[in-house]
């Protein structure tokens, strides 16, 4: 057998951090790479993604979104042309300033042909998308645009965690332009609704959709929302992010059209981005101390059989019923796969477990002779004997219930380590005991966001949409306030 | 109606490359980038490249191969590893040097943060993945390793043409690793059957596969296999390569194993890729002067149904009709588009002939009365009235029909233009009246195949697999030889 052992998962309470690297290497979903920052993503970390691109893209394409592809180097310049966008953004990114490379005597190669200016790679696509999306729209005819992009990004952190934040990684990146105010306000929802259906249903992750404040919206948008969900150490982690851009960029890059008036207006435009950051949400909401747990909707394996002999004429019986199982079950659509290796059960559990296979089914001689099977929940490691008649319908009943389960497990601790703090002492006081969400009252004021940062490390995450109106006095200065805000520590 | 009128499209025989840009930019599948030989990928031209996707990687898992993603970015030494690698092919490429962008005074901004070591946009992925396989790979019960990227990349041309050749351009490469060197040429010749039968069947492309020559092989190869297809204009355009790279990259990337025996031995690799250029090839092959000819089993909207109308009653019953068709077309997985615009029909059918949409069907008022629709073939202009409720019988027989014209017509326009040519004379004859494919005999000399492309601009394609064993003389030196070769110009 393959060099299964069972390595040691660091447990959460021991080291959170590390616990998180293990997990994710004893899944087998990441490799170092020679790169610093950059990530191997092996086979079965991005079936996670192809799962993931494969859901999200069809729920674009319902909402009238066409995929197309921009350029992956961006000259400098077009970065200079909107001042905020620059500013807050354009900063930590790769210039590729030549365009070959010479064999020197010694056999070394030696960058050559400078370019006369430098290209960066795209840390996002706002700036190159737009000059060629002034040229595609004349008139409110060709409006609304509505493109989506599945493209790599780099961006040069100088702290990098895997998935979380990387100096590459990939993602999707949505840009629509409207003819009116509304309508690209109306889209900036849809879109983070689209983001929060797709977390909920499919990741299992319950999420806060909200706004950001203006110091932590995206560099050149009027506004930001967002969904921010709580993880499993009480931090936040931003999950998904849908921009409101206003005429900012429009202005910027000339995107213009002829309104029904026949008057020149600019385009009212959206930004909508998730990537690769997602499956840490997935890693740090739903695993435990055995691995990873993957919800069975965006699992790449749902159930996995894994026959258990002592001899030839063994293996043929439960071969034979393992092949009748998986049948059945792939038939009505269940991802299976048979463990066909040769070697102890023992390994294979441990193994399939750590990479957070939804179910497993045990299928050994007795079971061959008594009609039943045993199956295993990842989520709650609860063992059942089924007959095997009844396996196809329990275990899809058991998928709906797994999936179910982890949402509701990820709620209750949210619910359980998000605080309404009425005053500084008591911010401070909750943020000293544990990480959590504090819903706090705010004036709005920036310097009051800044000092709340500065003293506790908790940063604004987002004003909820979905709040009972109340007014209250900031947390922090005391002056009037209208909205909670979540305030936390966060990825 | 959306600016559509019948741009003129420049006829084949007056300017070719125009026509072929022409054809591109009418039918809406790229446009121009600010960023030199980057090209935008438009929604049209890109969804015919989702559907290659999702095609050939269903293909590819069919035979075990497994997808992954490795980085964008791979450090400059790693170039310096495999000798005839780096002399051949690490030459005209993207070289990241700084991670940062400073802003100035002036609002411009100045690359700054200069990397220790350049790293270079991936040309290839060779360097990087074997690197890392060398990790993954133990003993011979790691393997075979088969896995396949898709992805962008970059390589630095000085002239380039869209879809051909591109400064980036989006593919996929697959990297095996195999036990012995038969289960690597096995494999080598497995995924060049791949690629043909996709041409052929999906591409409706014939294409001829064969053996590289020393010099025309990937630098780095033992050698390499290519599938050719012949253009319109009796160029050829190499589809799609796999090759068996024997130890070499093994041995500079450390890529070992233990054997049954017990002894470390180097893997055995392939690689084997396919790109956007595939696209330019279907355009090529069966395009004409009125635009875009797209097989049936690669088009993005197989059948575009076009009402015409006069008055709102006609416009009600017309498009009921229009429904009704569209829906039992897509219940039999055809995939339709109805044409629901404002605007006269002439220039609707115009624009959909330029965006080589297999069949239109048009629905009138008369056609609702009479029973009977309008269906018109994209590949010969066949126009025949049928019966409503004969039309999802008839449609579905018609693009099978029109795929396999499209394929005949092209595998008989390059048989009456592939001569075998026995002597200098009338290779040079044949080359002066047209291009075309010449079967030559060839004594398997570098200084002969140099010496025939300087005398005539034609390159060797490939030697094909499937031809009769024949002792004849080289074409340029007389001297013996037991294979033909084809020689032609190319893309």
């Amino acid at each position: 057998m393959n060099q299964v052992k069972k390595d040691k998962i660091t447990k959460r309470t021991e080291d959170y951090s590390k616990w998180y690297l293990d997990v994710i290497h004893e899944a087998g979903l990441l490799d170092d790479s020679p790169v610093k920052g950059c990530l191997v993503m092996r086979p079965y970390g991005y079936a996670i993604w192809e799962k993931i691109q494969k859901i999200l893209d069809l729920k674009f394409k319902e909402t009238g979104v066409e995929n197309a592809y921009f350029p992956l180097l961006i000259p400098k310049s077009f970065f200079e042309k909107e001042a905020k966008h620059v500013a807050g953004f354009a900063k930590e990114c790769a210039v590729v300033t030549h365009h070959r490379l010479e064999l020197n005597n010694d056999g070394t190669l030696i960058p050559a042909g400078q370019l006369e200016e430098p290209l960066i790679i795209r840390p996002t696509s706002e700036t190159i998308m737009y000059s060629v999306f002034s040229r595609w729209i004349q008139s409110y005819r060709d409006l609304p645009l509505l493109i989506n992009q599945w493209a790599n990004i780099v961006r040069w952190e100088m702290r990098t965690r895997p998935f979380l934040r990387t100096t590459e990684f990939l993602w999707q990146e949505g840009h629509t332009v409207h003819a009116s105010k509304q309508e690209a306000e109306d889209k900036t929802l849809q879109m983070i609704n689209v983001y929060r259906d797709f977390a909920e249903q499919y990741l299992a992750i319950p999420v806060i959709p909200g706004v950001k404040t203006e110091s932590e919206k995206f560099a050149g948008a009027d506004y930001t929302t967002t969904i921010e969900a709580m993880m499993q150490d009480g931090k936040a982690l931003q999950a998904g992010t849908s921009h409101m851009l206003g005429q900012n960029f429009a202005k910027a890059f000339d995107v213009k059209f002829l309104d029904q008036q026949g008057q020149q207006e600019y385009g009212w435009q959206t930004s909508w981005g998730l990537s690769t950051r997602v499956i840490g949400a997935i890693i740090m909401t739903h695993s435990d101390d055995n691995g990873l747990i993957l919800p069975p909707n965006i699992a790449p394996i749902q159930i996995v059989i894994v026959p258990v002999w002592t001899n030839e004429e063994e293996k043929a019986s439960v071969f034979a019923l393992a092949t009748k199982v998986a049948g059945e079950l792939r038939d009505n659509e269940v991802s299976v796969k048979i463990d066909e290796r040769e070697g102890r059960p023992g390994p294979k559990f441990f193994e399939w477990e750590k990479k957070g296979i939804p179910i497993r089914i045990e299928i050994g001689p007795r079971d061959v002779a008594s009609g039943n099977l045993v199956v295993v929940r990842r989520d709650n490691s609860v063992k059942e004997f089924v007959a095997i008649d009844n396996c196809l319908a329990f275990s899809k009943r058991l998928l709906t219930e797994i999936q179910d389960n982890l949402f509701n497990r990820a709620l209750e601790y949210r619910k359980a380590h998000t605080y309404n703090v009425n005053s500084w002492d008591e911010f401070k006081a909750k943020l000293e005991q544990e990480d959590c969400f504090l819903m706090s009252h705010w004036c709005g004021s920036a310097e009051c966001e800044e000092k709340i940062k500065e003293e506790t490390k908790a940063t604004s995450r987002c004003i909820p949409f979905d709040q009972k109106q109340e007014i209250g006095k900031c947390v922090y200065c005391g002056n009037k306030s209208e909205k909670r805000i979540i305030f936390a520590k966060a990825y």
